[in-house]
């Protein structure tokens, strides 16, 4: 393991993390608030960035391992490092939900343990959504660029899902494609601004909730959530965002390279349509007594389908009062989450495209035992080892998710708060059902449960590996 | 497919089901109760024995297909011939009801739609608990002939998980190790229910705790179930009794064959057996609070947590009052289920060693992508096609809980009832949590909810696979 080179990554995370809080500091300052938690968070992070920096790297191998490694303990300092500035100004006085607020902002997840968001400063709301706004940059960043240093493996995505030739173009170029990639996330985002201050939101509150869509994360500066505004248009702007969000980025260089048929046809982006199609339209009926008309059905059903199978987490009402088959088919689409290369969480549905694709092989297999079978996507074959680890993935997935269950089960709320709260923490999405639904929050769990929410968000954000692999001992050890 | 050798095997199945109705019928002469109801059955089943012998087979191939084929056939048909008694009786007015009840007996499931069993005759509790031993039975062929006609494929179960050198000795003696198979559960039968006996319980109520033990079925003929008696002694012996019958039955082939070192190094068995304690201590330490001293707690756990992780389901206590993590880990203990080769059901503890295993292989080839590795169980070397199996059986098994879970949600119960029945069902078990607790039963679900809770027991019941075959158009077709 070359321990230096992480030492440089992570000191470069830090001095990012330091430079960013600029934002928030001249926030504050146009607010005429304090801001001396941020400049004394920002000592912290440049102290640590330089300490960092004092580990020379003598070689520059950077393999899988340390790419993984550098990843995860990106993403905790960081965590711990961004949650200071809600500690020191007093707003969440316990470091560990500070912390939970913080991993919930940079996982993009947007489960919250505030009882009310109205009541803190701007420049830490706005620290906040920009948490989540850096957090899916970070997702991308990590699917563009270090994923595909298992590259011999079957970390997936490049290889899979990023369709076609484009796999060629894309990765000798990382540098390139990572910048094109960041100006449509940006650019999604200021379109996203524009729209949201045509429609009578505030020019803050518009950059806000900008930011948390584009990172899928949810996080609003209001206690209802975008329900406050209650605004038609606000909703569908914002449903139909987080979905373009949550939307395979290669499939945006598609476009970009007017290979518009190759993007339309593109299996994973059909099967997320039809997802969020049929879901909108059973819910919609379902909850059609508490509305009363189809088309208000529609538009609660459309937004919050949208912002859950996105694992955004905005709410426009609190599902947690619809009926049960809403309720279960919302804890599905969290399971399910965005397509592969976007900023969404969740399993992804390419991996249960393929799941789909293994299991009718399987049964194909049991038929004609000696049949030789080969399982493609999108006119591509998928190799064993792409398939063995989705399923492994898959596996891991719903393991840790019981066992995460199990323990915050023993604070003793009932089985639909504990299980999905767990399960919109794996998949980061943000409210739950039960004492977690949109009207409820995350304060009610004890300190062991919230690190476990915590170290959730982390392992779904990081696509379960990395943070498995932190915590092999095998990797540890010095060749 | 060779559409007639199925039908000779339902034929006989017929004839199977409605010799075995004599058993009920002598226990209704003998109470002195109407047998009109049985009669009227095996009218039926001998007709329809007689009609499917008349399409005699042309040739004698019994393919992968056909066995799979014939094996969900016939649990379909004796479910649906072994509801009738109930249904002509009338002390199962619905029909739909009725075939839930039969498909929990024949699966060996133990849900019930009963809301006082007490009022039902004694030859249809005898009957109804006698179809979970016949199940039990029914189980053991279907893993000792069906499921080794898979041969060239994976359906693992001969192969990977009947311990080393057995195997050859097993399969091409199928006879004779399924008369071998029969014994020791027959015999184990016979002690328990002496046992019982030993202990007070009633003869007649002896043997039927002692059947619905035996097939891990769990149909009790009190509706406090097991707790009724409130007897130490009976706990314990039931509660290792169903232990015993959840553990995979070539480790009694070892035990006869005195190779006990080899029967007690089993991985599987160790890890069952660790599972079963860590789960007992950790609830006991659990409920300690409702108990009063550790005896209890400890004696009220045990039992419990024997019952579930056998998939019997069996109850002392209602444990829908326990605490949550009692109640999280009764449930995660169903997805876990038994060991495989055994009456029980669920995922089965080799599935799970297997995939840690497989998932500890992904890690290692994530750090060292060109390390040639292999995945061992008690020293043999476990084949791709066997773990591929695994992880698509594991996840078709989540998947499907979760698309039942949905169907069964449209009844509007709260989501652990919705989540906790499919569950209790697709892994065998019987009670769940919220209402369908030990103190609640199936009565509240409606007819859609019946019929996919049914299909759900079998598919659990069959490995998946099977059922899922039936559903697949090419298997229908002829060559």
């Amino acid at each position: 393991m070359n321990y230096r080179i992480i030492a440089k990554i992570l000191s470069r995370v830090m001095t990012i993390e330091a430079l960013l809080m600029i934002l928030p500091v001249i926030t504050a300052l146009i607010y005429g608030e304090s801001i001396v938690c941020f400049l004394l968070t920002m000592l912290i992070a440049g102290a640590l960035a330089y300490l960092l920096s004092l580990l020379k790297p003598r070689r520059k191998d950077l393999y899988a391992r340390e790419g993984f490694v550098s990843v995860s303990l990106s993403w905790i300092l960081m965590s711990l490092v961004g949650a200071l500035p809600f500690f020191f100004s007093g707003a969440i006085p316990s470091y560990v939900n500070a912390v939970f607020e913080t991993v919930s902002g940079f996982t993009t997840t947007g489960a919250t343990i505030l009882t009310n968001v109205e009541a803190m400063s701007r420049g830490l709301l706005f620290w906040r959504s920009l948490t989540q706004w850096i957090g899916g940059m970070g997702v991308l960043v990590f699917i563009m660029a270090v994923l595909p240093l298992a590259e011999e493996h079957s970390m997936y995505i490049m290889r899979a899902e990023v369709p076609g030739p484009l796999v060629d173009k894309l990765v000798p170029h990382i540098r390139s494609s990572t910048t094109i990639t960041y100006l449509i996330y940006i650019c999604l985002t200021a379109m996203l601004v524009i729209l949201l201050c045509c429609g009578g939101m505030p020019v803050f509150d518009s950059l806000i909730h900008a930011m948390s869509a584009a990172g899928t994360g949810g996080y609003s500066i209001k206690n209802l959530s975008v329900g406050y505004y209650d605004s038609a248009y606000i909703d569908i702007v914002i449903g139909i965002f987080v979905l373009l969000f949550g939307v395979n980025f290669s499939i945006y260089f598609l476009l970009l390279m007017r290979k518009f048929k190759k993007a339309f046809s593109n299996s994973e982006l059909l099967c997320y349509i039809g997802i969020v199609a049929f879901s909108t339209i059973t819910i919609a009926i379902n909850i059609l007594g508490i509305y009363g008309t189809p088309g208000r059905a529609l538009r609660f059903s459309f937004f919050q389908v949208a912002s859950t199978i996105t694992t955004t987490g905005f709410a426009t009402a609190d599902f947690g009062l619809w009926p049960s088959y809403s309720q279960c088919m919302l804890i599905l689409l969290m399971f399910i989450g965005a397509c592969s290369g976007s900023t969404g969480g969740g399993i992804k549905v390419s991996r249960l495209v393929l799941l789909a694709k293994s299991t009718k092989d399987e049964i194909v297999k049991l038929i004609n035992p000696r049949k030789v079978t080969a399982i493609t996507m999108d006119g591509q074959q998928i190799d064993a080892a792409t398939i063995r680890s989705t399923q492994v993935f898959f596996a891991l997935y719903m393991v840790t998710t019981f066992i995460a269950c199990l323990i915050v089960s023993l604070d003793n709320f009932d089985f639909s708060t504990s299980f999905s709260a767990v399960v919109t923490c794996i998949s980061n999405v943000g409210p739950g059902i039960g004492l977690v639904s949109p009207s409820g929050n995350f304060s009610i769990f004890s300190d062991l449960s919230t690190i476990v929410l915590s170290l959730c968000m982390l392992i779904g954000r990081l696509e379960v590996f990395p943070l498995l692999l932190l915590a092999s001992p095998s990797i540890w050890r010095r060749k």
